[in-house]
């Protein structure tokens, strides 16, 4: 398997304007331009979109706007894990031989169709993911005893960790009593509990180990990979404690990249909601099952932001087919050493955790300098 | 690069009846099951579904009611050619080592979305497929002399070869003046220039070298892949009597595979109108520019089905992202000599050309025994 880093990216601001999905793209694409100086066109041989809206075409549209005449083009849906998959679908083009440099960007509108779990009619009424991280939350703080005041810290760590992020959607900190007291969504979920849908496009050039060079001497290497989707439906999940496919994807990436969960020195992991990244980082390794409220609640404390740094989907906003390939952009900062006042101290090795749908599925990338 | 072949397949009638997306995917991958008696649902490590269909997490879903958990799963689109794209995405998850059985799954509803090209707004009211391959028409007819007869041909040939497709929309021949008399839809096209929206699915699976021994003797390797984007809006052409696109994608498989033109003795040609394939066996090296129309007479003459042998898009109608897939599956079949009525003698070398929105994007596949 060749080699394949991270060689640029590109960011818009996470807001609700009224711009178009292919003019999202459109500017985070300039934005990798402006950041990658030696990139040009005709260097782009692949062009992957990544997004849950209803656009036709999208990549071939990009492209034609972009300038870009790649060979490779199309759209990628996997719901809120479409980044991550248009990420490794990427990988494998240039892994395999296919091409040598990848040019991957996704966005998504405040009104996505991706927002709603429309598809799934056994949901009657419930289909909106409050119901299903409301589940998720019920189980865990029955099994563990995790608390309201556990899970208004994630939220609270997130927004104050947003805060150094230029482009986040919240501008603001709360306190955890503030978020606490937020409306009451469900009789488990609070307002301030909840990712905010948003407009937002990131963008990430991928390049093999001979092409790089031409791009940036501070290569990031994807150095692991793991991915599974278990259904559709997450009623089909005995356990709502935990995550099976973000296990079982954890175990593929720390298998392949030759990690161990302690190796990490910087995550980006897919909260959703507030529950999520408790169960993510005991899922990940980086806590032990029931103790993530602890290493959540010393994070927020410290004031360390080795998980979630940019602010998590809570504290920057949820543009769905953006989130993953955002996640990346931010790790890719972290392991370059070029994340400002967001930056983990001596970062090498570091994670991202996507997923979709009550983590029906998820992925996981290994990232390191 | 690993090597990766056909593994398996499985088709649906083409028809129009009002299947869901998700069980017209579901009932090819029941077919490929029943055609590959060693699969089984653990072996499938990638599940990749190809439509322009606007369902959400259709990959997630297919692999529930598919009893599959893939590792890796999402949709693709890109237009028409959205088939080829997601089998060559497969190869590439293969090629490169991250996986080594995939399977490939495309379908589309006659009331697809992707029918007209709604995003393209400089189309003003000429947003149907019928304007582009008029245009195309026009500028052939012009610049070379090729007659409504001609065209005519094309659409008679391929009906009579879809006779011997039990799965073709068309049941039934058209003379050559039948054709030629029939409705109007623009100054250069008729109604049976056209291939017909209709629903259908085709499932590919493909292993690796190591993998396929299990499921069949008879492996059809990939061997050549060529890819090219040009634009979204067609406008773009200065020649609208070649399509550029294809002629780049051939040329990169020809390279690939180390094959030239008159090495194939079989080959799936995107006749979405008639003009589409006299353009089409010109721009693959087939025929000498302009006497594309000669060769496709002479097939008819002689009963000759090396072009399109199931009866193309026109004769076995055009389920958009099910289309490269079901294209696939026919030279698979030849190759692996399979076709019953239709088999092409001592067919070794085939290739696939699949390709959208009047060939601003094209792919081009060669497979061998």
């Amino acid at each position: 398997m060749r080699k394949v880093a991270l060689a640029g990216f590109g960011l818009t601001e996470f807001n609700k304007d009224d711009t178009t999905i292919d003019s999202l793209m459109l500017l985070a694409i300039k934005a990798l331009f402006e950041n990658t100086p030696n990139l040009g066109q005709k260097d782009i041989e692949v062009v992957l979109t990544s997004t849950n809206d209803n656009s036709k075409y999208l990549s071939s549209i990009v492209s034609e706007i972009s300038g870009i005449k790649p060979k490779i083009s199309h759209s990628v849906e996997s719901l809120c894990n479409s980044g991550a998959n248009s990420a490794i679908s990427a990988f494998s083009y240039i892994a395999s031989g296919l091409a040598d440099v990848a040019l991957v960007v996704g966005a998504e509108r405040f009104d996505s169709p991706g927002l709603v779990l429309e598809w799934d009619k056994s949901r009657g009424q419930y289909k909106h993911p409050i119901y299903w991280s409301s589940m998720f939350t019920k189980s865990h703080v029955r099994k563990y005893g995790t608390t309201k005041e556990d899970l208004a810290i994630v939220s609270a760590k997130n927004h104050k960790n947003a805060l150094d992020n230029p482009y986040a959607f919240f501008k603001k900190t709360y306190s955890v009593d503030e978020i606490m007291n937020s409306k009451n969504l469900t009789e488990d979920i609070r307002l301030l509990d909840c990712s905010m849908p948003c407009n937002g496009s990131a963008a990430i050039l991928l390049a093999s180990e001979e092409a790089i060079k031409k791009f940036t001497d501070i290569p990031v290497w994807i150095t692991g990979i793991g991915q599974k989707t278990l259904s559709a439906g997450f009623t089909k999940n005995d356990d709502l404690t935990s995550m099976e496919s973000t296990i079982d994807s954890a175990s593929m990436a720390y298998k392949m990249a030759e990690n161990k969960p302690t190796d990490i020195d910087v995550a980006e992991v897919h909260d959703a909601f507030s529950i999520c990244e408790i169960i993510e980082v005991e899922d990940l390794g980086f806590a032990k099952k029931g103790k993530g409220n602890e290493l959540v609640r010393d994070l927020y404390e410290t004031n360390d932001k080795k998980i979630n740094p940019r602010g998590g989907l809570i504290g920057s906003g949820h543009p769905l087919g953006a989130t993953g390939l955002a996640q990346i952009v931010e790790i890719g900062q972290q392991l370059q050493g070029t994340a400002g006042r967001r930056q983990i101290s001596k970062a090498k090795i570091g994670l991202v955790q996507n997923m979709s749908a009550a983590a029906t599925s998820s992925s996981v990338l290994i990232l390191q300098r």
